[in-house]
């Protein structure tokens, strides 16, 4: 365990696997609480790079009428924006999967992770972190094997970029790598030292 | 296993877990061959862009006398430059590992993955992939402790951004984010599947 970062007890409400795991990396003590249920709506007019932090900002309130002294809840969201477009997870299933990624080929898309730690002290500090993400043409043979083997239907954007379409499809991102998988590692970890 | 990309019967030789664990996930039938004794020197005047891709040379050197038609054989070399100077694994234990990362702290650094791949039918053709990486100013406290838990003496630049350091420490990166872990897999793939 690194040195406590901060004197709070962290807990992370989130029930993605992955992003429980990259903040285990981190070497610090986190207890895990369950996700609460919560609308994940948000207004039409907000602009896209909003929503992401929006939404864990959402999915903090349903923590705030008994977050106890002395606990930090971190709450996040990520999005995918494509052309100014926010893509969350796709419907539709295999085929809604597939669509997504055929609009995601060839281009640039960003990736936004909002993330938002309440305190009983101080209430809610959020904030966001973008990652710039570029995938080469996708072929129709390589969006159908991934989406076949990987079924990547509860995912933003319908990809992970720690998966085999990750690895064969993306050759340029700018920015935290961590934060397109579901977490801005460094932001989030710079975050935590401050917070007393 | 995605559809044979190669007519070719993939081998890697190289001793490291990393880049066999990192071949493996492009769903290809890889098989691992011990690396050989090479000589890593490179000539004084050669730019230091220049170098990982050499040795990588170097090192398939070992296997074009008895390498078998129809095989392909792929070795890579890594390195890190800092301030146009080449960065291979630290020498003298523990501090030279955290006076390579005192140097990497607080700014910009490239790592360069050079890769050959030797056919009996076509001889070597060679290729590298850079990688831009920004580290946030370290603290000793933040050096210590990665350096005690973790070990890096075995990496170029004396750290894995699969790692904590990777984690707390790496605000940015510019290109591929496997490249810096070993091998330049989006451009891997496109490489095997053009060869025939």
């Amino acid at each position: 365990m690194y040195k406590p970062l901060t004197n709070k007890k962290i807990y992370l409400a989130s029930a993605s696997p992955r992003r429980r795991q990259l903040l285990t990396n981190l070497d610090v003590e986190v207890s895990l609480i369950p996700p609460r249920e919560v609308d994940e709506s948000y207004p039409d007019d907000l602009p896209p790079e909003h929503v992401a932090e929006y939404v864990s900002r959402k999915k903090a309130d349903a923590y705030t009428h008994d977050i106890e002294p002395g606990c930090v809840v971190i709450t996040a969201d990520t999005v995918v924006i494509c052309d100014n477009e926010v893509l969350g997870k796709p419907h539709g299933g295999a085929e809604g999967a597939r669509q997504m990624l055929r609009r995601l080929s060839g281009k640039e898309h960003k990736v936004v992770t909002g993330v938002t730690l309440t305190t009983y002290e101080h209430g809610m500090t959020s904030f966001s972190t973008t990652t710039r993400v570029w995938f080469k043409p996708l072929t129709d043979e390589e969006i159908d094997y991934y989406v076949s083997k990987y079924s990547p239907t509860d995912k933003a954007g319908a990809y992970g970029i720690q998966e085999w379409i990750g690895y064969i499809g993306i050759p340029r991102i700018e920015g935290d790598y961590y934060n397109v998988m579901g977490l801005p590692l460094h932001d989030l970890f710079m975050m935590l030292s401050t917070l007393n």
